[in-house]
C-alpha cells in the first residue's frame, strides 16, 4: 500500500467544472474524501462520516505518489509566501486546530498540553492564537520542554516518577498560578497517567480534550470527572473549515511551522526518512516529492 | 447532624424585602445555598460553587428538622394541585432534569439510561418530555425493567452475565433499533460495566453523561471515546433552571413523580423510612413533617 | 414552468448503489438538493447552500408531475401507519421545525407566535412537543385563534386596532401571566406590527425567530433589541435532521398533521386547488397524484 | 447627581471577609452591583439584572468621587506594570469584549466594525486578539479611518454619500475581499444607513451584534435577515468574565489601550474634559483623581 497524508503538491489538471482552482496552483491536500451523504456529513462533521475514503487508510493509497486525484474542495491554495514544504504541515496543525476547536476554548482561558511532540507543541501554538492567557506544556523529556518554551508555551511542566496523579495534577497546578485548576487540558501523548493527572488538574466545569492515542483501555477518575462537572471531548482528524483556518494561521504568521521542520530527504531517501522519524530524531521530516529531484 | 435535603413545606416567616412568598406559601426547598460571588455562580453554574452551603453536607444541617432557613429565591412555591408529597421529590426531579440538560439532549434523540432506581427511572421520564424518540433502560433487575417501561421507557435491555462490554453494546444497539448507535447515553448506575457498554454503544460524535457515582476509578475505554469523537459529561446536583423546571414538569402533569412514592412514614418513625430505603424496598420512601401528626 | 414543492411518492425505481430504499418505498420528497461541497454544506447548514436546486423555484422544475427524480437521502420512508397525504405535510412541518430550532428554545419556556396560518401553527406544535410550559397564538382572527387553541395553543391573543406595538406587547405579557417577558417569540406572519411587538414582548435576553415574509424592510425597535440583549435568527426552508425529526413526530402521534388537511382535489382539478388556497379557504389542501385517479 | 463609570483606584479598607483585596491593591471598578438573586443573576447574565446598581445611573451616583464603595469581586487588582489610566480604560474595553463575545467570533473570521469610536475601535482589536482573519473599519471620518488601521484594523472603508446600503455593503464586501460576505458585522455606530449596510454585507449565516445606539427605530431590511438566515445579538453593557478578559488582555499587552487615551485633566478641570469629550475632541480623556494633585 502507498503511504502518506500528510502533502501539498501542484495541481497539473482540472475538471471542466471547477472554478477555484487551475493548472499550477500550490495546494495543501486534505487528504480524506467523505460521502457527503450521510447524516455526520450532512451535520457539518463530515470527519466522522462511515464512508470516508482517507489516504493510507486500507484499503485506499496515499500521497507518496507522483500523481494524486482529489476533489477541488480539498485542496486549498496556498498564498504566494507560503511554501510547499509549509503546505505539507497543514495537515498536523490542522489536527492541532481541531482538538482546541473540541475543547471550546475561550479567550483569556488557561491551557495545559500533555506531550510535546509535534501534535502537542501544535496545539500550544493553536492555542495561543484563540487568545488563550496561559499554555503550559506537560513533558518528561526536557529538551521538548525547552523547545515548547521557546515555541507556544508560557511555562513547561516535568512530571516526577514518584508522584500520584492527583500530587502531580497539584503541583502543576500550584507551579502554573492557575488558581483552582486549568480551564482546558488537552492529551497529546495518549499515556494513562498524563490522561488521569490532567483530570485532576481541571478545574471544575473544565474542559478536557482526547487527542493522543495509547492502550484502548486505562483507569479513569470517573468520579471525579463526574463530581468536578467536566467535559471530555474526543478528537478524530480534522473537519469543517480546519484546513482553511489552518492555512490562514500560516499565512498570517501566526504560527510559524517552518520551525517544526527539521529534516529533507529526497522522494529516492523515503526510507531514511521514515526510520529518522521512527526513531524519534527531529519533529517534523519531509519527503521531497520526485518533481523537486534533479 | 440532622439529614434530610429532598424537601418540601410550608413557609411560616419571610423577611421584609420578600415579595415572592408570603406565610402559609407551600413551597419545594432547593437545599443549597451559593455564595453568589465566585466566577462559578457569576458564570451560571452555581452548583459548582466552591463554597456552597448545603443541607445535610458536613458541617451543615439537613432538612429533617421543624423548621428551616432558606433564601427566598430557593423556595419554588407549588401551585394548589400540587401535593407537599410530589413537592419532595422535586429534588431528585432536579438531579435527572440536570443530567439530561447536560448531555444536550436534542428532541428526536435517541437515549439510554443504564440503571433504573430512582434517578435513572426520573431521567427516562425527562428525556421523553425533552422530545426523545427512544428511551431505552438497562438493568439487571427484571421487576425494575418492568416498571420502567410502564413509567417512561419505550424499551428495556438486560445485560447478559457472560457477554463483554463491546459485546453487551452491540446487542443493546441491534435490539434497540437505533442505526449506529445511541445518540445520547445516561449512566445513573455507577457500575464500570455500564459506563463501558454505554461508550460502545454511543453513535460517532454521541453524547454521554455520568450521573451515577460507584468506584472513584474505573477501567475506560478511551481509545473508543477519542475517535468516536464523544462528548462526556459530569453531572453534579442541578443548577439554574433546573428547579423552577421540575416543579413546571410536576404542575403540567409531564413527569408523573407520585408513581415513585411507594411509602409514607410519620417522622417519629423516620429511623424505619431509612431502613428501608438501605433495603432497597420501593423506589421513594417519604417522611411526613411533624405537624402532619396526630 | 412545474409547481410543486410539498408531496409524498412512491418509489418507481432505485440507482444500483441504493440501499436504503426499494422499489414501492413509500417517501416523504425533501424538495432541495444542495451542492454537498460549498462552505454551507459542509458546515452543516445545506439550506444556505448557494448552489442549491429547489423543487419550483426558476430554473427548475417542481414535484407536481408524475415522475420526480431525487437523490436517495432525500427520501425518507413513512412507517406504515402514515399516510401519503400526511407524508406531503411533512414539508410546512419541517419548516416549523426549523423555526423553533433556530430559536434555540429549551423545555419550560414560554412562547408566543404571531400569525395562525399553516406555519404559525405547525410552530405552535413543534414548541409543544419540544416542552414548551406555555405557547400563545396571536392572531385578527377569531377562527383561526379558537382552532389553534384547539391544536397546539394553550392561550390566544387578539391584537387591538387602537394599540401602539409596545401597548399591544404589554397586554399581551400581562395576559398571558409571563413574567417580565415571553423566552421565545416566533414571527410567521411578516406584518411590520407583529414583528414590533414580538420585540417588545419578550423578556431580557429573549430569542426571536423571523419565520414569516412581508414586505422587504420594516421600522424596526432597534434599541430595545440592544439594551434588551436580545437574540434574533432568520429561517430559511430546513436543513440537517429538520424533515427526519418531522416524519418521527408524526409518526409517533406527537403531531397530528391530518387535522390541517382541509380538503383534498384530483390531479385534473389542481387549479381549483390553489383558487381555494389562493382565497384563504380551509388550511392545507392536497392534490392528489394521478396514480389514485380512476 | 454624581458622573463617571469608567475608573481605577486604589483599595483604602476592605471587609474582615475579605481576602482577594488588601488595603493599597490597585483596581480597576466595575461599576454595576447585580443582585445576585434573580434569573439572568444565577443564569450567567448579571448584566441584564433588573436590579442593577449602576454607577452614575440615576438613582445612583457615579465614580467621580474621593471615595468609592463596591463589593470586592467587582474589584479587579491590576498588575504592577499596568497604570491606573489603563485600569480606566478596561471599562470601555469590556463593552468591546462583551460584544465581540456575542458575536460568537471564531478564529479566521472576517469581521467588519461600523464606526472607529473608542467602543469600534476596541472591537477591531478584541476581534483581532480573538483570531479574527480580517477586521475592516468603516467611517466616514478619514483621520479616524487611519488611525483605526494604526491600531487594530486590516483595511478600512470609507461609505460614500450617493450609495444606498445594498449598493455600499456590495462595494464593502469586494473591496475587503471577503466572498460572499463577512463572517461578523458589529455595528458600533447606532447609525440607520450603518445597521442597514451591516445586514447586506453580511454573508448567509452571518452573526450581526448591536453594540451602538441612535435612534429607537429604524427602516430595516428584515426579509434579507431572514433569507440569509442571520443571527443578530444585543449587547448591553458587560457580564460575566469580560472585565477580568479586559484587564488580561492589557496585562498581556494584547491590546495597547494607552494609544486611545489623548488627554488628561486634574480633577479640578473636569468641566473642561467634558467639554474637550463633547466636542469629540481626541478619543479618551482622563479625569485624574484628587489625591495625585499637588
Amino acid at each position: 500500500m502507498v503511504l502518506g497524508h500528510e502533502s501539498a503538491g501542484i495541481v497539473v489538471d482540472v475538471g471542466s467544472a471547477v472554478s477555484s482552482l487551475r493548472k499550477g496552483s500550490r495546494v495543501a491536500l486534505e487528504p480524506g474524501v467523505p460521502c457527503r451523504r450521510c447524516t455526520a456529513c450532512k451535520g457539518g462533521k463530515y470527519n466522522l462520516c462511515e464512508h470516508m475514503i482517507f489516504a493510507a487508510t486500507p484499503p485506499y493509497d496515499g500521497t507518496l505518489a507522483r500523481f494524486y486525484r482529489l476533489p477541488a474542495d480539498l485542496c486549498y491554495e496556498l498564498p504566494e509566501h507560503v511554501s510547499l514544504e509549509e503546505g505539507a504541515v497543514v495537515e498536523p496543525l490542522s489536527v492541532a486546530v481541531h482538538i482546541v476547536r473540541q475543547s471550546g476554548l475561550r479567550p483569556g482561558d488557561t491551557v495545559v498540553v500533555f506531550g510535546a511532540g509535534p501534535v502537542g507543541l501544535l496545539c500550544l501554538a493553536v492555542a495561543r492564537a484563540f487568545g488563550a492567557a496561559k499554555t503550559v506544556t506537560v513533558d518528561i523529556n526536557d529538551e521538548r520542554c525547552r523547545f515548547a518554551e521557546s515555541f507556544a508555551a508560557t511555562g513547561a511542566f516535568r512530571p516526577a516518577k514518584d508522584e500520584s496523579a492527583e500530587q502531580g495534577a497539584a503541583r502543576l497546578v500550584a507551579e502554573s498560578d492557575v488558581g483552582a485548576g486549568f480551564d482546558v487540558a488537552i492529551d497529546a501523548s495518549g499515556a494513562a497517567v498524563c490522561i488521569q493527572t490532567a483530570i485532576h488538574a481541571l478545574r471544575r466545569g473544565g474542559s478536557y480534550v482526547q487527542g493522543g492515542m495509547g492502550r484502548p483501555e486505562i483507569e479513569f477518575p470517573i468520579t471525579a470527572m463526574c463530581t468536578k462537572e467536566l467535559h471530555m471531548h474526543g478528537s478524530f482528524r480534522y473537519g469543517t473549515g480546519d484546513y482553511k483556518l489552518a492555512v490562514e494561521m500560516i499565512a498570517s504568521g501566526k504560527i510559524e511551522v517552518k520551525r517544526l521542520i527539521t529534516g529533507r530527504f529526497p522522494f529516492r531517501d523515503a526510507e531514511e526518512a521514515f526510520r529518522q522519524t521512527k526513531a524519534a530524531k527531529g519533529i517534523k521530516i519531509l519527503i521531497e516529492g520526485p518533481e523537486d529531484e534533479p
